[in-house]
């Protein structure tokens, strides 16, 4: 077999981990030489590959690469792009096989959600019609834990450690406080249709009276009048209370909280989050001192005490996909399987890519309380093993070491195209 | 010398290493038998103090005491209450030395901020005129870093790595979606009058193209057209955008921008924080779009990320507080004395509370670059010694191990009195 490139593309919002996912497949495909020449990460995602804009990594030292499995970000960069339209008349398409075909490249590596799951399925499928042959294979990232066909999600654990140590923490210091100054605390975390992020907030305790006292799921309608009564009667029984509360959190009508007519100082609707919104209610219904954190991007990018298990699946994913390609393998995504529980052990299960439903994944009723206001056992079962180990990166001087690449492009072969 | 009880009362807003602190006091008490009995615990502060509401710590096991230096917020309570007029005649002084006398206390330990060095250093003067006996030491705890007498401030050390840290991750997620998607990213970050947390945020980078790339302190009045001409500049320079804001920024007439007139969906003003006003200029102005993150209580209870040598410091300056009164000494705060900057080396040194001016020490002019949007080599050199070091606590199952003290009070003696 002819030895041929493979491009690799990030998509979507990025990880603490996305990039052990590009460590583990940089570092396999050096050990499949005869198969595999150069891995060129699009720049900033798939709009690099269109661009022709492809990084050459082998121009990245080995402890570069090795370095990436603990540095945050994405270090080829990545970018919110849909292909549209693929089919063969599509210009992307049309430009997408223009690329592999100047670049020689054999394998096509997408590693994002569900769009870039279905995307990938679509480009194996044209590879076949338009005659140029590329092994496509998904790579599963998503902090939000909504994608099908795999058991967790490479980004996920590490997020859900940082809520759930978050969540803990702060409850700690308003437990301190509360006796006479703040009562409420509440936590935003991501999740615009799925609560997995919230959910993992709910291991900051163990029984009803430890932190947090109240998780807001998107899948749950909010109900004013209720989440009021619960906030008050935890401040009466216990001091304080602490909710972790989802972006996504809708009202019955299916608006988020979070587009609730707040305004700024200059009177435009402000795209404000939904802590705000929440702590707005509790000061004018119940008279609390509250304080919110929105954790935003410091979730999704916490390196520092990323979830080890996190670390090594995403690393895994990552080599996977060569081990994949090396076997012949198209059109399948590296998904997750979980052999047990306790004590946790899981393998890669590559899923045919036809399988893997473009389908949002959202908290089963199962893992949410009869109130659906906590976690139950069951969620605990499952959320727990994600965010088990530390995978400590190296520090000098009291800040992490992170990778810094070079991102050196390979010269382009092909006249200029717009995106 | 006849060997009496302690009181040791934490006051203010918490930190991560403030229980690191009373496990250095208690654990140096214990050596100190002759001279100390029990040391009794505020129960939430000084208002536990004079509710007769008093922990005895002997109750808890050594190793739950252990982990007190791994456990943030505080494990016995902190309240805001200020001894409004500490006078012979004041009804709290009264109550305060009617409870020393009904249980024997001859030291009294007060661990907190500027306002508790200043009560620590009345009641020690009050304690003469009312001719009862009781050695006063203000023990520093701020994660402001304003306090006077100590070089730096027990707390601030673990909040600065924190934000420093976040800001580096957060800016490398920010990095590799801004071809796309998000250009400006905006962390709030607490100091309501000093900018030393802001200035932290500085240590993310070490060049004026690296993250962050506006601080903006408390210290320096908002000029709306030179930040938003920065903001715009950086961005066409490379590409996006990383701004560290204190909460406390004021605009040039002194009133806070996080006040500027932001309205709830009740139309009600909303104290909604700095970086949504800041985030609403950049998309109004310049129609770019931002994220932002609100840190709020996650800084100052980052445990799991808090600075080696801020916790060193923080155990230190509690073991300091049993040898100054086992020396005799009376009515001095557990300063901080810098002796070296790199190696970093430094030493307790008892200052008189006296000297401790109840004023907030600021970010000095020769600590912010000329523009004022960035952090000199002086201030590096003075901010970095205090990051150094990680102290990791241990974990389970994924989850930090925080120590759980039982809280168990003393039979009161005295009728009830209410604060």
């Amino acid at each position: 077999m002819p030895k041929r490139n493979a491009i690799y593309a990030q998509s979507g919002g990025v990880t603490a981990v996305i990039n052990a996912t590009a460590c583990g497949l940089i570092e396999a495909a050096s050990s499949h030489r005869d198969l595999i020449g150069k891995v060129l990460a699009g720049r900033n995602g798939i709009i690099g590959v269109l661009r022709e804009e492809l990084i050459d990594t082998s121009k990245e030292s080995r402890s570069t690469i090795q370095r990436l499995r603990d540095t945050p970000g994405g270090a080829f960069g990545s970018c919110r792009y849909k292909l549209s339209n693929p089919t063969p008349d599509d210009p992307d398409i049309r430009r997408l096989f223009e690329v592999f075909a100047a670049h020689d490249v054999g394998y096509f590596f997408y590693n994002g959600g569900g769009d870039s799951q279905d995307t990938a399925n679509k480009v194996s499928k044209l590879s076949q019609e338009l005659d140029y042959p590329v092994q496509c294979i998904g790579i599963p990232k998503t902090v939000d834990n909504d994608l099908s066909g795999t058991d967790s999600c490479p980004g996920f654990g590490s997020v859900a450690k940082y809520v759930a140590i978050s969540t803990k923490e702060a409850a700690l210091d308003v437990a301190s406080m509360s006796e006479s100054s703040t009562k409420v605390f509440i936590l935003e975390v991501m999740g615009r249709h799925a609560g997995w992020i919230a959910a993992a907030g709910g291991l900051a305790g163990e029984d009803a009276n430890e932190p947090p006292h109240l998780i807001l799921f998107p899948e749950v309608p909010f109900d004013e009048s209720s989440f009021l009564r619960k906030v008050e009667s935890t401040v009466k029984r216990i001091g304080y209370c602490v909710v972790v509360a989802s972006e996504g959190v809708q009202n019955s009508d299916g608006n988020f909280l979070a587009d609730a007519g707040t305004k700024d100082a200059f009177g435009h609707a402000q795209l404000g989050g939904v802590a705000p919104v929440l702590a707005g209610l509790v000061k004018e219904a119940l008279g609390l001192k509250y304080h919110y954190a929105v954790a935003d991007y410091l979730q999704r990018s916490s390196r520092h005490i990323a979830s080890k298990v996190d670390v090594e699946q995403a690393y895994a994913v990552g080599k996977g996909a060569i081990a994949a390609v090396a076997a012949g393998q198209n059109d399948v995504m590296i998904g997750i399987k979980r052999l047990q529980d306790e004590p946790y052990r899981w393998r890669l299960a590559p899923i045919n890519l036809n399988k893997v439903a473009n389908i949002e994944r959202k908290v089963p009723r199962s893992f949410r309380t009869k109130d659906e206001y906590g976690i139950t056992a069951r969620a605990r079962r499952y959320l727990e093993p994600l965010i088990r180990g530390e995978a400590y990166p190296l520090y000098r001087r009291g800040m992490p070491r992170y990778a810094e690449t070079k991102n050196q492009l390979v010269a382009k072969k092909l006249p200029g195209y717009d995106v």
